[in-house]
């Protein structure tokens, strides 16, 4: 089933201590669609500004994705992030941030994607993601949320949650939305809201999933030469919506699964800058990735495949 | 089969967020073999002082720990350590050691102990430990080291773990010892020197066992009130290497059950200060956590048990 993606699309400049790159393609939603592009069809509803040329749109189109709910405001400039990682690309240092066309960014719903059966709501105002929720009416819905919205429209993002299946976001975003230190009481107050299952992403450990009484966690894939962290977490979330669309269902193994999916699509965007890596896979690699971690969860050890 | 447990006792006075103790039971030695003691008969070989009294001594006999090679030095001092953790537990500052007895503790191997199946080595001088692994001559063997010595006698440390089958040691550590910020080029590089296997311990965030070509991570339990991390570590050590002696054998399935039984103990560990929790436990409350382990690694979901 199609997966709808709504959230950001940016040019980003990123300096790693493995090289940089300058203006190229980025955001929420592009990393997420193209993550999910593998394994479903992919809408995706995001602005960008008249500097968004064809060959910007290039890697969308090339994975198949509909882009015509990619908004070009006529005069208007696209979304820029800069920033800059630490030595072991654990943390990051924002330079810089251009909202431009994003910062008035109005999610438009087409009656096509009316009763979307799954959908993405990428990190952006949660009241925007609210209007969204109630025009889309998904079958099945999981967010994004971070910090500068936990801090700033706490309410909001509180009534979105209760709204929502799903919410997929960071460590660090867990204990603060919770108010907690403990990430697993902070889960558990978390789910309390109304949240059907929490993805609580760890970066270079991994994902933790939490939904009533289970608990489930997945390695990142072990990557030795990781380039430029930056869409990761985006990438996880496309691999882990774009399977659950691809299976059709949420069941708890299809969450599982989805897990492992996502810790896939992480390890390859992180292997070199903007989506020069995620763009050009094969399923063959994908899910060669996902049979060995596969095997690195199975106690009694490697499966003979 | 029995294990044999190299290293230290210590009284240590520790502060946590939730609070604190003082001068109690503690060392590398004794959270190692009273965690293992649940799985299989365990000897300690350590050293301490006159002020080590019996009652001291109590949660190791208690538990049915051979003491027999713990010297007890005539007008000595045990070994103390203080430290304060930070308010997330992730991490700690030492406020004071005071290396007394055991500055300079010769681990004494009676003949009982030559040929043991199986040893550990806890975190001790590596010239050290290089004398015992050659005295003890054993059928299996792990160590563990830390900072100070990776730093301080490289040389001797590399050649100890070109003898050793497995190296039990944190993610900082494996950093440092390989000289190599990311952790899967780390842990190869480790493997080249001779290693069987590594266990990577990562915390709040489980560990990973890396060995030729394979790999597993396994979770930390997800505690609720972790309340004292102090000595996490070193059960962990203890449940892996103590299950693997009872197991008697050491196979690709056998260490990544270790794996989970090295999760539970640590999280025992962690429930209170010194050994409070982790003297008491029931194999029920051990086998109870070590399958709700197998069940977050279940990519099927929890198994009907």
């Amino acid at each position: 089933m199609a997966l709808l993606v709504i959230g950001s699309v940016a040019f980003d400049t990123v300096r790693t201590p493995y090289g940089s790159a300058r203006e190229v393609l980025g955001g929420s939603a592009t990393y997420c669609g193209v993550a999910a592009s593998y394994f479903t069809p992919v809408r995706m509803i995001a602005v960008v500004g008249e500097d968004f040329g064809p060959e910007a749109m290039g890697p969308l189109r090339e994975r198949g994705i509909d882009v015509s709910g990619i908004e070009v405001r006529r005069g208007g400039r696209t979304f820029r992030w800069s920033g800059e990682y630490s030595e072991d690309l654990n943390s990051r240092k924002t330079l810089n941030t251009e909202l431009n066309v994003f910062q008035d960014f109005r999610p438009k719903i087409a009656p096509g994607d009316v009763g979307a059966r799954f959908l993405f709501l990428g990190n952006i105002d949660p009241d925007l993601q609210q209007r969204a929720l109630q025009q889309v009416k998904p079958g099945f819905v999981a967010c994004d949320t971070m910090n500068f919205w936990i801090e700033g429209k706490n309410t909001s993002l509180k009534r979105l949650l209760a709204g929502v299946h799903g919410l997929v976001i960071n460590d660090s975003e867990v204990r603060l939305l919770a108010g907690e230190i403990n990430t697993v009481v902070a889960a558990r107050r978390l789910l309390s809201l109304g949240l059907g299952f929490l993805v609580v992403k760890r970066g270079e450990y991994g994902a933790a999933l939490f939904s009533g009484g289970h608990y489930f966690a997945v390695p990142a894939y072990p990557v030795e030469r990781p380039v430029d962290p930056t869409g990761a977490g985006d990438s996880f979330a496309g691999g882990f919506m774009g399977h659950l669309a691809r299976r059709g269902e949420v069941s708890g193994t299809a969450l599982r699964e989805a897990m492992i999916y996502g810790s896939v699509m992480a390890s390859f965007c992180v292997e070199d800058f903007s989506l020069n890596h995620l763009r050009g896979l094969s399923m063959e690699s994908i899910e060669g990735r996902a049979g060995e971690l596969r095997d690195f969860l199975r106690v009694e050890g490697p499966a003979n495949r």
